[in-house]
């Protein structure tokens, strides 16, 4: 992509609203704008994080067998009615009157319309187990909205629901989720902690959020060192319960959950730090399923209400959550999982037709081996090009400029490391792996 | 995909609150469900079909240089006080107050919201011209919602902007989106006539719907018979004006813009048909970038409000759209660009190994070879199997059976023509180009 013709407007300076270093930094990169309070349009930048964080909460959905389908924004009030939940839900829940006086609302949330659909289309125990995600907009109506799309009205969510003729299947369900977010998120290189959480008003074991360190996080948790120190995906095996033992054996807790004996008993192994919330997975057994009707027959004949869960990932705010984890002064630090673009090619002199040629055969070089590049040939003084690129993070970034020309290099340089070094082309592309 | 594991909830009956065919065969299909008036879920089958097109209006946006980014679904009421439309826009918009009494709206068009981020950061004609689209939800709350996806309250739109200079940008921007929309419409299947359409309070020749023909169609259009009979798009040439030119110097008109003069003198020429409008593309001036102050300097350092453009299409309503033109009374014939499996594979006879041999081995090969497969390995009837297969459309069917086997043969069935081979396996995957 040429930067000319691009829509990317950057910001020099810091906007005053912005109180935290992911929404700060997604303001000036030019990911986002807001429209209003709590509520963003996302530039094509930021779109372009958005779609690859989610395109990789999907893979990982449809790898153990979820299925994606996509439930409305609008939900009728009175399916949360016959759930009983209607009027329970407080101001949060955006309520809506369609011209007709009909209650609708903003969906918060999707365990309604996600049991309805189930109970009227699946009768039989021949078609469970079953899982389903959608990734979709909801609405929260937070009295104040803040730190940017970490903290917003409008976001993006991925709701996954599952499905089980019984508690085992259920907890099996469970476990397949809980590997699966292990994965999305070193996938998106994020260091996520599973930890216990408030189980709600069904109990048990199988509640748990995935938390990632950062000292803007909102909430204080607690656990074993092991956590922050260790991978232990690696090394968990391939059975799914051992994969889940290993990571729930130890302490990990969030505020609500947490327990002072057992702190004690960690000694030196305890860590305590600020964690932000990326996912909630809970087992909620036939809340909703009683409630909506959720009933099919079993092998001989009886009548069976499925056991569920809901598994849940904020998308949008993993934009936020990744900026807080991988930054430093001068801007974003992409993961390459979730980069906008893998490179950034900068024409340090566009007056020069060397260079300007340079520039070009190597941008149609990198382009036809499939690196995602955005090339600066704008007319714009070298300084700014450099703090730019910086600035929205890119993993690499090459420098052609009339120096290094003459002497048969251009510059590299690592975001991440800072490192530089001058390398040839063909180098510099063997460096990235082409 | 194992349809055993799948979630495709068909219907043999049909549903009678659906009027169309569309609308009937997209519920019997399990693409979709209703959840109130005019608001659908998507079930996964559904949702691949509505993902492809999407993704094919996308390319052809990228390919002229139009930006993809996202605006919210839900915009203040401000912004539309601002540009005089908040109290113009009747009924059908859908108004809501948060819970802080503020003014909010589901946004049924994105005029407003764009020009503001474009007034808000784009100050100098060296990044203008820019195009600027996205794939958002809109609502707009029908009076009476009907034929099902075809006329809902939620629905999926593409929506781009064009901002320019002059009048001459402008107009190149416009013949861009033109023939972008005529390698859309080609590329998903569709015959559709860009028709001369109500220019709005702006006037002049700058407005075109593009409909395709269809019985059940809202408006009856006229035209020049050249438009159902040729394809001039391969005629006509790589300049841009030339090949607007070669689809607009004919007739062609919808509802409110027929010519009883222009159809009078045709004669024979004359085919008036009903017709379905798929596409929206107009020039509005600075009817917007005036009000909502989208101004830039030009390089003599002199303030110019910018050109605007609105080009729309709506991806959900193309979903039932392509129904209507393509299917059959058995169900859905889907063009390959859009089909949400390329090949359905039948098992004619679960209950023979040898037959489930052949088939997981089949179904191993085409996904090998990169052809999206759904398998069909429930213990079902074979007729139900064949039924359900041509209700949901996809291009191929392969069956294999115990009949088969012996004779080393599979049976392959083209969707479109309902011509069937027995072939060997090698030669069903020639067919299929691998």
């Amino acid at each position: 992509m040429r930067l000319s013709a691009y829509f990317l407007p950057t910001l020099k300076e810091t906007p005053t609203e912005a109180k935290i270093s992911s929404h700060r930094l997604m303001l000036r990169a030019g990911m986002i704008r807001q429209s209003s309070a709590g509520i963003y349009s996302w530039l094509p930048l930021g779109l372009k994080v958005l779609n690859k964080i989610g395109e990789i909460v999907r893979e990982e959905q449809d790898a153990i067998g979820c299925h994606e389908m996509l439930m409305p924004t609008i939900q009728p009030a009175d399916l949360w009615r016959d759930s009983g939940r209607y009027d329970d839900y407080g101001p949060e829940m955006l309520r809506i009157r369609d011209r007709h006086d009909r209650d609708m609302l903003y969906g918060p949330t999707n365990e309604e319309q996600i049991t309805e659909i189930f109970a009227g289309s699946v009768k039989s125990y021949r078609d469970v187990p079953q899982m389903l995600y959608h990734i979709q907009w909801k609405f929260r109506d937070e009295v104040r909205p803040r730190f940017g799309v970490m903290r917003g009205r409008e976001f993006l969510m991925k709701d996954a629901y599952s499905f089980d003729m019984d508690f085992d299947g259920a907890r099996n369900s469970y476990n397949k989720m809980f590997v699966a977010y292990l994965k999305t998120y070193e996938r998106l290189g994020l260091k996520a902690i599973p930890m216990a959480a408030d189980p709600g008003p069904i109990g048990g074991d199988m509640s748990h959020e995935f938390m990632i360190l950062a000292d803007t996080g909102e909430s204080e948790i607690a656990c074993h060192k092991g956590f922050v120190d260790n991978d232990w995906l690696e090394t968990a095996g391939d059975d799914l319960q051992t994969t889940v033992d290993t990571f729930t054996e130890k302490y990990a807790a969030t505020d609500e959950k947490r327990d002072t004996d057992a702190e004690a008993a960690l000694g030196d192994d305890l860590v305590t730090a600020r964690a932000i919330e990326v996912g909630h997975i809970f087992y909620f057994g036939k809340k909703y399923s009683e409630k909506l009707g959720a009933i099919v027959t079993d092998s001989d004949g009886n009548n069976i209400t499925v056991e569920m869960g809901s598994y849940g990932i904020g998308v949008s705010r993993l934009v936020g959550a990744i900026i807080e984890a991988s930054h430093d002064e001068a801007g974003i630090i992409w993961p390459d999982s979730v980069a906008p673009f893998r490179v950034g090619l900068i024409n340090l002199k566009v007056s020069d037709d060397e260079c300007v040629t340079a520039c070009d055969d190597l941008y149609a070089r990198l382009t036809t081996a499939g690196i995602d590049t955005l090339y600066d040939d704008r007319d714009t003084r070298a300084g700014a090009k450099f703090a730019d690129m910086d600035l929205i993070g890119l993993p690499w970034q090459l420098a052609i400029g009339p120096r290094g020309i003459k002497n048969g290099v251009i510059e590299v340089k690592n975001r991440k490391t800072g490192e530089r070094q001058e390398l040839s082309v063909d180098d510099a592309m063997n460096l990235l792996g082409v």
